[in-house]
């Protein structure tokens, strides 16, 4: 007992380690009595210093007690210690490489304007210095969301007044505020089929949701008008993954539904910058901003680990999100945000934007005919707008379109893969999401024996 | 009209631009027919494929559109749905100067040891390149997770295997991926009194809170077992605003009443390595790693505006996690999450936490010898641990405590603006919180008057 070897290294933090592992170890129990600082220092060759150090800190650990003028006392019962275990590896995750891969769709990394984005960088770590360290408002930096209402009336034809604006980071975070600005206790329709993730995001922020079927022009009416949900989430500028554009008059009915139930609209408008054909859509915020939450981020624009997303919030929800958040700081870095607005107000992003856009303009148009020498009949459902489109194959399952396209070494989900709830007008549809295709993948695409 | 000067830059661009703002600012109106491309490149005296280039940019963006065989047409009409008031510029916000301020208790600026964060940050942009626009998983950067592994082990003297570690955007995030891992359904023990952000966050969760009371000790043993929570979110290596220290023998009873109801205790270490007298105690996630959650962020060690912070997750929660965001990226961007790898892997991180603990140890000596010569009858109560301590006047009320420093310039609270839920015991006691307060500030204070 007490014979510790503290010849080498830090003397008190030996003892102290070796006390402690005798009281967990049960060598020492509660209760016992621990020997007098002088004497246990005399024994181990050691000062009185060393010694009270070390019973200081068990002390303030709780692992002994101190009573006046009779000792120490070890007041802890059994409890087992962690041994290290041997190092495990963080698990890298695998990827397959395709010929062609429809489902990933990360924008190729080649395409963003990295050395554009590293100069910002850098010219922001030098001009902001340590004011980079200082507390940003929970809506977002203002530079940020200043350059944001000014690209969002010049692209999108929208005034957003900075206030309402809310930098989030990714969708996600955004969908999640929303639910608790509107409430968990308020019924959210879902696209069907849709990104499953969108219905994962509002489920696991606590909301009802209720699926609601995708037609050729968007969510549908009909159902949606019967579905007693308060909250609808739309893409109306193009549908995932059905490509479905949504019609004015269809945006009115929705928007007037929701007005009339004190409900609102979710306008997703994540890839809204990629109409290649004709005019972008004009959002249906600019119908009503009192009832439309804008929703858009830089996934399909600058790249999806760029975790930044914004929304523009009714005036009503602004409100309420200063009262639940206004003491909060925001969750995204000041340094990106900062990077960001100068690359926005500086004209690169816009830049940026249009040369992807011809740049998928022309990924779209060698695998549109590719598909057009396609043997087996098939028929091609394109809107001219975002970074996919679909594929009817009247005459295979499901099944047979995934297992024939592997074979070929082309990875692609079918429409029914995107299905949050049963649909039976969804088989033998495949779905060609081409944001992570290079123009030199789709031009080396063979699909001959398919 | 028409008459934009071509002669240098990028000439598309600017024809663009110039068309655009004539669009924007009514000059062009809705439905006016522009000339001939022919035409106008002869008058501007440039090329037909820059007018042309200029006018599909145009078209892209809806700006004009195309009638067969007639022209261009400007079409910006829908855009004026919305017009653009004057620019609201986003508020700054007010911060009255304090000759001291005992409440915010952001990390003084020039503590942030920003040169090397800097170095750091242009080092890992040259490095990794466009690496960084890879995703990162949900749970962050496998470099950041081995070295707060690595970190957790040296200085926390815990193991805590990468694979259970989860990086999040704050310890808000933290808080909500808890609630929804564990469970909306089940009672969330808080302190009270505390960080009222922490009870924000498990409320705006949707998680049912109890508070409870805390004591010398911590938080109350008796009534936390008695109270029905499932989880319970302690910080026994300081408790904010008590500055209670919890034993070791009473973490270990709440572990164990956790553990008898499948549920969990949440430590929140957050200002764990500001020990100033003695060693760090050891965490509470050392007794029974399947029953603690352990969270840190690096609000106190670095700066409040680096939204990081990590937890460290039993192996049967860790398990749920991957179910439920396995799919999901990071919210904290990867740029961040590398540089601060290499901070905490070089020594940086731990040399200059070494340096703000001898900084503050300075704070403190200052603060307690000022506050040795009050005229005024108080008590000092302080656990040599944390940025914090209080201090109890028993001939005054809160209001008069509050006022009395108020008029020396001094902004501080008391222990019961930090209540959650009322209790009596909590009155006439100052909270001292220096995390915010410069050594020279900590000087200059006068206290005579008080």
């Amino acid at each position: 007992m007490y014979s510790y070897d503290l010849s080498g290294g830090n003397k008190y933090m030996t003892l102290y380690k070796g006390l402690r592992g005798d009281i967990l170890g049960g060598k020492l129990r509660a209760g016992q009595k621990l020997p007098g600082k002088r004497t246990l220092a005399r024994d181990l060759g050691v000062s009185v210093v060393t010694v009270q150090t070390a019973y200081e800190q068990l002390l303030a650990e709780g692992y002994i007690r101190s009573e006046e003028r009779r000792g120490y006392f070890v007041c802890a019962a059994d409890m087992a210690v962690n041994e290290r275990p041997p190092t495990i590896p963080v698990a890298k995750e695998e990827r397959r490489e395709y010929a062609a891969d429809f489902v990933g769709g990360s924008t190729p990394a080649e395409l963003f304007p990295f050395s554009s984005w590293a100069k910002l960088m850098r010219g922001v770590l030098t001009d902001c210095g340590e004011h980079l360290l200082e507390r940003v408002p929970a809506a977002g930096d203002g530079e940020l969301r200043c350059a944001l209402s000014d690209y969002l009336y010049r692209a999108r034809g929208i005034w957003a007044d900075p206030s309402l604006i809310v930098i989030g980071a990714g969708a996600e975070q955004l969908y999640d505020i929303i639910v608790r600005l509107v409430g968990r206790d308020r019924l959210y329709g879902i696209e069907n089929p849709g990104y499953s993730t969108i219905r994962r995001s509002y489920a696991s922020a606590g909301a009802r949701c209720v699926p609601l079927p995708v037609g050729a022009e968007g969510m549908d009416c009909k159902a949606a008008l019967s579905s007693g949900a308060d909250v609808l989430h739309i893409s109306p500028a193009h549908q995932f993954p059905t490509g479905a554009v949504m019609p004015v008059t269809a945006r009115a009915k929705l928007i007037s539904y929701a007005d009339g139930r004190d409900g609102y609209i979710v306008e997703d408008d994540y890839d809204s910058e990629f109409r290649l054909v004709g005019k972008p859509l004009q959002p249906a915020y600019a119908l009503c901003p009192d009832r439309v939450i804008y929703v858009n981020t830089f996934s399909k624009t600058l790249a999806p680990s760029m975790r930044m997303g914004y929304m523009v919030l009714p005036r009503g929800l602004a409100g309420r999100y200063f009262e639940l958040f206004g003491d909060a700081s925001s969750s995204v870095p000041l340094f990106e945000q900062r990077a960001l607005a100068r690359m926005i107000a500086g004209g690169t992003f816009e830049r940026h934007i249009s040369r992807l856009r011809n740049y998928y303009r022309g990924v779209r148009e060698v695998l549109l005919s590719k598909l057009g020498e396609l043997a087996c009949p098939h028929s091609v459902c394109e809107n001219g707008a975002g970074l996919h489109f679909t594929v009817k194959f009247p005459s295979a399952s499901d099944g047979e379109i995934k297992s024939r396209a592997l074979a070929a070494g082309i990875n692609l989900r079918c429409l029914s893969d995107y299905l949050i709830a049963p649909r039976e007008d969804c088989a033998r549809t495949a779905v060609i999401n081409y944001s992570g295709i290079t123009l030199d993948r789709a031009r080396a695409l063979d699909l001959k024996n398919i």
